[in-house]
């Protein structure tokens, strides 16, 4: 199938407060997290969290904002003992879009501040998105 | 906490080929569908599919291309005889950024083009992401 050059425009609602200063020291994944930190989300999509509630898990969209775009293929986990794989085969946060998809617990609510468990992102990344786990 | 205007851009990187031609016929999650059809990725990224096989379940994000982005509270579902609520707190398309995260079970695969269970998107819909679900 041909290519395309379509391009679309992505809207930042938030920024992530914590203390993971470097990738170094981030989780490999939401489920092997149990950091927790801050989404500061901003004042004019407040209306949007109505009926998140403490207890509840959350679905949240990240813009990895630091991870490489051009990179079709990976060593897992960046473990150079594992084979390269295709980055769609992995979670990898290198990518074409560096979108990243973590399930959060949400255990304080504080106007537009959300207090969350199991963040695999770096302080100040950006939030794109949240929505109620299935 | 301030606002900002940071905009980021999103690569589309395939397209969905199936026959649900009009948001009234899509079921209203992927957990929902047992509908069948394609995920047509553009030649380039090719690469990145390596590692997925049949009998996987994949992580996709969609760009719900006909959804509103201005609005931040809906009726469930559609229904509105469900109280209003923020977007954030339902898995709506309507939202700032109209992303879509669905689980799918590849079926087929055929150089870029992924056959897949549980779609539910329109014909057409812009794929901007796969990972490997946890």
């Amino acid at each position: 199938m041909a290519s395309e050059i379509d391009k679309l425009l992505v809207t930042v609602i938030g920024r992530v407060s914590n203390d993971i200063r470097s990738l170094a020291e981030a989780p490999k994944g939401y489920d092997e997290s149990d950091r927790t930190g801050y989404l500061e989300i901003f004042t004019e999509y407040g209306d949007g969290l109505e009926g998140i509630e403490a207890g509840q898990t959350i679905v949240v969209l990240f813009w990895l904002h630091e991870s490489s775009r051009d990179i079709l293929k990976v060593h897992p986990r960046g473990n150079k003992e594992n084979p390269m794989r295709g980055v769609f085969s992995t979670r990898s946060p290198v990518r074409p879009n560096p979108i990243g998809v973590s399930e959060l617990e949400v255990l304080n609510i504080e106007d537009t501040r959300l207090q969350v468990r199991g963040l695999d992102v770096l302080d100040n990344t950006p939030i794109i998105d949240i929505k109620m786990k299935i």
